[in-house]
Order: C-alpha cells, then sequence, then structure tokens
C-alpha cells in the first residue's frame, strides 16, 4: 500500500477502502506519513467527500489509535452526551445530574479546548475545592453509587485526531463534514459510552452555521454509530442567540443550579428537558419517550436532580454549600449595566459577538496556556422576540477590568425591529 | 497576510491576488510556509484550478524564485524550444542545428531529469569529448558565434519550482494543468529566451493523453507567454507511439544525424521541420513560415545544419569525426532482432512500453545517480500502419545484457489487426 495512490485515490472520487483508512491513520499517528501527504489528503477529502462506510472505518481507525476508556464495570448501559459547542452551553450541568437523578449513568471525561468561555471543567472548577482529577477506579465507583461523574482527560484518547486536527486547523481542511464527524464521534466512542446523544448547534455561534450543514453532519455521524454498534441520536439545535441568559462560568454554573431549581431560562430549560428525555430513553429500555419526559421534570420538581449535583461536588471534593447558597461563589470586582440605546424588538441577536464579549473580559482561553477568571462573564436581560424601550438594561457586565469593547460588542450583538418578533424554536430537528 | 486563509481562499474557488501568489511562493522558496500547507494549496488548485491571470503570476513569482539568465549579450532574438517530454524525442539535436544554420541563436541550458532514456545532454554525451559544462562568457560566446549551444546547468534556476516539483510528486497533485504550465514556463523563462516554441506531447507515451487535456494546457501556457511578454507557441503533436525509429542514447544522436542528412525518419523529419520553421519564423521579422520552412529544407539539402551540429560538437570539445562517421559511436555487445509471431497491420504501438522496454536495458534513469549506459537501445523496425509477416523483424534490440524482458515488452507494445490502417497524424494542433 502506498500513500500516494491513496491520495489519488480520493482526489479521483473513488471509496478508499478499509485496509487504506487504517493504513492512512496507523502512519500518521506513527510518524511514517509525514504532514504534507495528510494534508493532501484532508483537501480531497474535503472536495470528494467520503461514504458513510468510509467515514465509520475512518472513525474505528482513529478511536483505536490510542487508549480506549472501558466502562463495562459500571453496571447498565452508560450514555454520553456531547454538544459541538456553541455560546452559554452549560447543559452538561443540568442534563448530567437530571440523568443520574433518573437512574441513567453518564460517566463523562472532558477535555478543556479553547473557547469564548471555559469548558465543563472550568465552570465546575469555580466551586471551591471541586477537583477533575479522579483516579480511574475512583471515578468507576463514584459512576456506580452516584450515577454521575466528570472529570479531566487523562488518557492519551486519540492521538491520530490530536494530530490531525491541529493539521487541519492550519491547511483550511476544517469545515470538512466527514473529517468533522469522525473526530467527534472517535473521541466519543474511545470514552466507552454505549449510547450517545449528540447536541449539534448551528447558527451564527456554532460551527454549522446552516441546517443543512448541521442535518448533514448529524446524519453522517448517527449514521457511524450505527455502523459502529452504539446507538446515536443527534439534535440539531438554535445556536443564532446564545442559550440561556449567563455566559461565563460561575455565573453560568449559577444558571445551571436555577435552571435545576425550576427556575431556569425557558430556551436553556426546554433544551436540557428534551436532552435528557432522550438519553433516559435510550439508556432504559423499561420507558418510552413520554415516560422518560415525566421522569425528567419529577426529577426537578423533587429535586433529586438538584441533590445529584450536590452530591457530585461533595464527591469530588468541592464544597457543596455553593449550590445551595450561591452567593459563595467568587463575585467579579463590578457589575455594569448595559442600556439601550434605542427601542425594538430583538430580531437577532449575535451568539458570537457575545461569545467574543465574554472572551474580552477573560472568561475563556484563546491559547492552551491562558487562565480563564472564573467570575466574569455576561448575563443577558433580553433575548430575540423581547421588547426593548430606550434605557432598558440588555445586559449586565461582571467584570474585573475596564469593560468598554465588552459593552460595545453586545450593543452590536443586537439587532432591532419595529415588527413583532416570534420566539425562535430551540430544536430544529432530531435524527435518530 | 496569512497562508490558511490563501489556502482557504482557492479551495472556495476564490481568484489569488499577485500578492497572495507571491507571498506563498516566496514564503515556501524559502521555507516560511512549511510543506504541510503547500501541499493543501496544490491539491486546491488541483480541484479549483487558476485563472490565466493567476497563472501567470505564479509562473512569474517562481522565475524570480532564484537565479534569471541574461542571454541580453547575444545578438538578435534568441528562441528556445521545451518538449513535454516523450519516447525517442531527439528533436533538439535536429532543430537546434537547422535553427542555427538559419540565423535563429538556440542558447540552451539543458537539465539531466530522469527517464526511460537520456536527456539531450546524455545523448550529446555519447560523442567522446563532448563537455555540458561550458562557462557563461564562452556559452554566450559560442552561440553568438556558431548559433547554438547546449549546455547543463549550473545556475540556481527556479528553486521553488523544484522544491514544489518533489512535494507535488508525493501528494498526488501532479496533474493539475496549472500547476503543470507554470513549473514549464517558470524554468523556460527563467532561461533568458525571448520567445519560446513548445512541443506539447500528447498520447500514451506522454503526460498528457488526450488531446483536450493537452490543448488546455497549451492554451494556458501560450497565455502565459503573452501575460508576461515572451512570445510563445505551443505544437500539440502525436506521441502515441516513440518518435522516429531510435530509442536510446548514440543510437537516437545517429538518427539525428541520418535526419540532418535527409535520411531520418518521416514522421520525426516532418516534425523537425515544422518546429524549426516556427522558431526561425518566431525569430526573424523577414521571414514569413512559407519562407522560413524554405530556409528549413535548404539548410537540410545544403548540409548547413549538418555542420552547425559539427561545429556545436567541436566547440564543445567532442570528436567531431562521429558525425561523419557513426561508426565511431560505441556499439553494443549484442544486436537482438526481435521477430513478429503474428501478422497484419500495426494498429497500435505503445510508445510507454517501448521506453519501458529501454529502461530495462539502462538506457535511461530512475534515480538520480543511476547511469545511463549510451551504447544500448531500441530500434524499431516497423511503425503504426506498416504491415507485418510472420517472422519480419519488428525491432532490433541494442543490448550488453540479458534482454528477454525488452523483447517481451517490445512484443506486447504492438497491437495489430487485419485491416488497413492509416498513418497517423504528426502535429496535431498549434496554438499561437
Amino acid at each position: 500500500m502506498n500513500i500516494v495512490d491513496i491520495i489519488a485515490k480520493k482526489r479521483d472520487g473513488l471509496e478508499l477502502t478499509t485496509e487504506e483508512i487504517s493504513y492512512f491513520v496507523k502512519g500518521y499517528t506513527n510518524k511514517e506519513i509525514p504532514d504534507y501527504q495528510a494534508s493532501a489528503l484532508c483537501m480531497a477529502i474535503f472536495f470528494k467527500s467520503m461514504t458513510d462506510r468510509e467515514i465509520a472505518d475512518l472513525t474505528f481507525s482513529m478511536l483505536h489509535s490510542g487508549d480506549v476508556i472501558d466502562l463495562t464495570s459500571i453496571e447498565g448501559i452508560k450514555v454520553d452526551k456531547h454538544s459541538t459547542g456553541g455560546v452559554g452551553d452549560k447543559t452538561t450541568l443540568v442534563v448530567g445530574p437530571i440523568v443520574a437523578a433518573c437512574d441513567t449513568k453518564l460517566a463523562k471525561m472532558s477535555g478543556r479546548g479553547l473557547g469564548h468561555t471555559g469548558g465543563t471543567l472550568d465552570k465546575l472548577e469555580s466551586i471551591d475545592g471541586f477537583s477533575i482529577n479522579v483516579e480511574s477506579d475512583d471515578f468507576i465507583k463514584q459512576v456506580n453509587e452516584v450515577g454521575i461523574s466528570v472529570i479531566g482527560q487523562t488518557a492519551n484518547l486519540v492521538p491520530a485526531d490530536k494530530l490531525l486536527y491541529s493539521l487541519r486547523d492550519v491547511t483550511g481542511t476544517v469545515a470538512s463534514i466527514p473529517l468533522i464527524a469522525s473526530s467527534i464521534m472517535s473521541k466519543k466512542l474511545a470514552s466507552g459510552a454505549d449510547k450517545i446523544v449528540l447536541d449539534v448547534k448551528c447558527g451564527n455561534g456554532a460551527f454549522m452555521e446552516t441546517i443543512d450543514d448541521a442535518k448533514e453532519l448529524a446524519n453522517k455521524m448517527v449514521a457511524i454509530g450505527k455502523l459502529l454498534n452504539r446507538e446515536t441520536v443527534a439534535f440539531i439545535t438554535n445556536m443564532n442567540q446564545p442559550l440561556g441568559l449567563a455566559v461565563g462560568n460561575s455565573i453560568e454554573v449559577i444558571e445551571a443550579i436555577d435552571t435545576l431549581n425550576g427556575n431556569g431560562p425557558e430556551d436553556f430549560t426546554s433544551l436540557c428537558v428534551d436532552l435528557a428525555t432522550e438519553m433516559i430513553c435510550l439508556a432504559r429500555e423499561d420507558v418510552d419517550l413520554a415516560k422518560a419526559k415525566k421522569l425528567v421534570l419529577e426529577s426537578i420538581d423533587n429535586k433529586s436532580a438538584l441533590n445529584k449535583l450536590v452530591d457530585l461536588i461533595d464527591r469530588q471534593g468541592g464544597n457543596k454549600e455553593f449550590i445551595t447558597n450561591p452567593d459563595l461563589f467568587k463575585q467579579a470586582d463590578e457589575i455594569i449595566e448595559v442600556k439601550a440605546l434605542e427601542a425594538g424588538y430583538v430580531k437577532a441577536l449575535d451568539a458570537l459577538m457575545i461569545g467574543e464579549a465574554a472572551m474580552h473580559l477573560g472568561a475563556g482561553r484563546k491559547v492552551k496556556t491562558d487562565a480563564v477568571d472564573h467570575s466574569v462573564g455576561i448575563i443577558l436581560n433580553k433575548k430575540i422576540s423581547d421588547y426593548i424601550e430606550i434605557d432598558d438594561v440588555i445586559a449586565y457586565v461582571h467584570t474585573n477590568k475596564a469593560a468598554n469593547e465588552t459593552i460595545e460588542l453586545i450593543r452590536k450583538a443586537y439587532t432591532l425591529t419595529s415588527d413583532e418578533v416570534k420566539k425562535p424554536e430551540m430544536v430544529y430537528h432530531i435524527v435518530r
């Protein structure tokens, strides 16, 4: 087998064999195939795409390029959830405790990543004492006993993806659906879950900007799951404005707590309920969607989900008082009210700009070595379809430094109109 | 400027600016842009092509990536000729002396390259004493006095092409017309000629297999020449069988001598006459095509062209007796007659297989360090449209070793038919 022939074959639009794909992934991971050949192949894949079978083979080879987590010592079906990433996305903090309260196990390993705000790990670390470093045995034990654990990745998961993603990032080959699908799915499958619920974000604050692209990606990932015997359901959800009201770290945890108390923002609550319902229905043979939804709503009403969050925090060394008394979270030095300069209905609220506004405050990471400021962020007071009067507060900026850029970006993110605006739908489509 | 943006722009089918192309070529030549980004860009160019303006800019940037030969101290218009390469192509050895005999100057620098037989330099080196190493001043002086010199490349011409070609070779991006056109034209233009005649070979023994591809390449190169103010004419010629009868090194020189004596094979002679006519017509304002052709035929009749070959050999240290007495060329140990096993008209004669057959004898180079055996090769006795009886000699193999593979390949190269076959045309098309 010869990598030049493999590149030429894909370039000419032919289907690669399982062996050819495995040869490429192994060769690239162990550095026998150089970057310049891998990038040429990625560009050929960008143009000629891949069949579902090829993407499944690519996913399989990538997931076996490093460690594969074995969760078999956790009883029952393990479900995982993955979001393709958006602004204000704190769903794991709500969905995780809900499913754990409904006898569905979530053994979650997260990476840090880069972004406008920190990831789930950073958000949890705004709670004093919370540790993401848990020994493998304790992790398994905790999931068996509590139903949930969220820890940092220590194993060498999918090194092929790490290499390939860095390469794609600098060679104009990120935006390829087969490459995105195999990157996400290889990581999810290597993490050991039996079933997977994907939240494919769609809109100006997401990687997929159109519903068509999001659907294609969702279809591919569900097909990969089927071909590799891990049932996968993909939601396509609205990311044309931030999710919920809080965009930051500790303020997102507080919003998650509010939501588990039944007081969350409507859009965010409804998404969490839908995702958790799907996860429970996948994991438990004894419930259908209607029954699962009933269990979810009950777990919020009776605080059993909130109590799971308390247990999760407690078991991983965090101060559980933070959950019952959110005033304990470290506050930012200043909270600035951003007031409206004009009146109208909110027609659009650019999620990406709000994300960048939060980034300016120090809520996220541009490079891996950046420190995240847990206390800062933005709390939106108006979202799409709301009416704004002049001088209404549209957002609160929690900041530890001058925030002129942030305020300007927030104002720019709002587009107003004199006509009434419909509330946007949260879930566009579900691929099962 | 940012190379990732440039890659993405081309990937999305947009036209690159002059500055972007120059940024890429400069950055790649001085190693600031790594191979993996260059190969991704080449693959994007493969799929999205380039406008004539972009190809001209790429050619211009490449030609200025290293030394540029200054031929201004040679009086008059300097014409160069370039063939895209085929089997049995010894045209320079005939066309060069003809144009020199017709007051048209050819200052030719050749590279060695790889191939089924040696290049022009190797062929000339089958003459005892001939040297391809000529000092720059002597080169200019010789062209001014004799009208022709053929030497090895010493200057650092088009380093960008050397780098890019090696990269394309291992990344499935060779077969891109804009990249082929800029590669050829940058080298020709850096060699300093004022006007250029290109011989784009087309057929199973050539890089371009279809007339459409060959026409596209020819059109692009003529367009580049126009945009960069170097008049260029491109011939598209038949390479569906070897050119002439001899495929080797010394035996090709002998065929060239025969041709200058008026006794060359018909197809080869006609091509040389046409190419030389075009070159003279380009160089001399005082002649049109008809007049130029008359001069060419006269130069063969009156042996003035043959005498130019004698002068060329003599001036560069070679034994000029070889030209008048070709028996002086070193002979191969053995000449094997290859006889026909069946009868019929020759319908096809696979040029590539004949090339490979010659390669097996040691006539060419697979890697740069291979030595070329000047004495070996194949002399075809039958070509397309000829009738063959069983036991007729179809070819003579000049060899210094066992030649079973060669003989088998030669037999395989012939396809016979019971129906009469038309003589193939030599020149398909001329782009001016």
